[in-house]
């Protein structure tokens, strides 16, 4: 799309990243982003309380300001409302967003609340800054370099499966809640990314909100690079594993293809693992280094006990082309 | 609401005007502004082409930033499409938005496409800039300012009617054109506004989205002022006043509750009138003076053949209360 190739003045990056860059006075570039959340497309109001929903919706818009290395600062509000939901479900809505704006140190600055026909509908755009010389992008991915997630992947996708009604009669109600929470109120990882981008240690950085499997593979094409990713080595939370073992399903799966689990996904020089694990250890927040960079034409791969996967958008495929259709 | 009273960090100004004040590095404000355009509420595929109201999601955004005396410069567009809209009509309305975009020198520099279950949702969000010094507020209006309005009001109204079935016959089909033109595809005075800020030439400013009569009322309630409006003096096309005749109905009340005109409302001292007039001729952009300032406890009323009116948002109202149920 000619969108994606803006060579226009004061764009640093348009389209293509978790945010658009601008070049504005100072030493700050902006971060700019918006998303839309469509209710029965990306969240419906039987799982999500209206707080949820709304802090939820803040959350997942700073998590694409974070992503860049970025501190958000303002956020615009659009919501457009069907006429039977009551005042009092859009209040709380906007109480979810102002709760997870406020954790935030972001200031909701504007918007408009208008109706609609038949379904709820909320835009965010959030405007951030950086140093322009500490911006990370997608496409900064080195050959050589380790590929490193923080947390754990497959809560999220775990604990939206119990919300719908999935049982897993081994977890206790401490760990359904964990993962149920890690689902309707993700806590983007907004300091341990600006603290990554103001000591300079990532390479490439992205937020996990389509899967590990994508996120990886997203680097891959915008880095124009290759990655090996070792299965095992993925982070999967205990709660998720006995979820998984529960419903006879992979927990690897559920890590890879998951999605909305809002940690980051980030590529350095291994010489800068140490000094990651240590920075973001001090925030409680533990990291795995699950892979590294290869050259673009060895692929975008997943390697499973002595099995090769290709890593893509939406999942894993078996790598052998032949096989492509059985898994 | 507590939005309203954004005391915070670096926000100059938040919500309740056409556009968020932002203090950033440099001599620059930040001005942001989001709108949703939802299908059968703001917008009907069957009067607009996907062009045009890609066009006019646009320049309904931009009108925005201009009536606050800024230069729009980026836009963030999310836009959630039903499944049974094509693939090409999408492609249109991202094309009507480049080409307002384009217009105006603006870069589109992010956003996404989701779907939606039944209904076309566009939202837009633009970022522009004003040295701090020039942001031209509603809430800047001085008793004994004069009201100005810019080029002609009621035309997109009449427009909007022509598109839905009325019948003019005493329009020319050059005529029937320019109404409905300046409904679809409002240009919002972006020169015009940035001029009149540069130079500081008004008070007050706003853009004329909802009709004169509610932004008049808008500027007196936020200024904390009252107002008279001559009802002669209200800027109306030929075209209109034909329509309007041609249908029975009063041309004023096309230009007083007719909304969507995106011309330019403003407030100045009487000693600017000239200069403005001069200055904005040079752009082929008329200005009628149509009222002035006064004091807050001389209300914001309408002045017609010897008789008062309360303007206010959604029109007028015969200004004595007795008589209010039967205007």
């Amino acid at each position: 799309s000619s969108l994606l190739n803006c060579r226009c003045e004061g764009v640093i990056r348009g389209i293509g990243d978790d945010a658009a860059v601008l070049d504005v006075e100072g030493e700050r570039a902006l971060l700019v982003t918006i998303d839309s959340l469509v209710e029965n497309i990306h969240f419906t109001l039987k799982t999500h309380t209206p707080y949820q929903l709304g802090y939820k919706a803040m959350a997942v818009n700073l998590s694409d300001i974070a992503a860049m290395g970025g501190e958000p600062k303002y956020a615009l509000v659009s919501l457009s409302a069907r006429p039977d939901l009551k005042l009092q479900l859009i209040e709380g809505i906007y109480e979810g967003m102002e709760e997870m704006a406020r954790e935030a140190g972001v200031s909701i600055v504007g918007g408009d609340t208008t109706s609609s026909q038949s379904h709820l509908f909320i835009s965010v755009a959030v405007i951030g800054e950086c140093p322009k010389e500490e911006v990370i992008y997608r496409s900064g991915a080195k050959v050589g370099d380790v590929v490193i997630l923080t947390g754990t992947a497959g809560d999220s996708a775990a604990g939206l499966r119990l919300l719908s009604g999935s049982k897993a009669p081994s977890l206790s109600q401490k760990e359904i809640e964990y993962l149920e929470r890690r689902h309707l109120m993700p806590r983007p990882r907004l300091k341990a990314a600006r603290k990554i981008a103001s000591l300079k240690l990532a390479s490439a950085m992205i937020d996990v909100s389509d899967g590990v499997s994508s996120e990886v593979s997203h680097i891959c094409r915008s880095s124009r690079v290759g990655a090996e990713i070792h299965a095992e080595r993925i982070p999967i939370s205990e709660p998720a594993r006995k979820f998984a073992s529960d419903l006879g399903i992979s927990p690897l799966k559920l890590a890879l293809d998951g999605g909305e689990d809002y940690e980051l996904l980030l590529t350095a020089s291994e010489d800068k693992v140490e000094e990651i694990r240590s920075t973001l250890a001090e925030m409680n927040l533990g990291i795995s280094v699950i892979g590294r960079i290869l050259p673009h034409d060895r692929g975008c791969v997943l390697k499973s006990r002595g099995e090769e996967f290709e890593l893509r958008g939406g999942g894993f495929t078996h790598f052998h082309p032949a096989s492509d259709e059985v898994t």
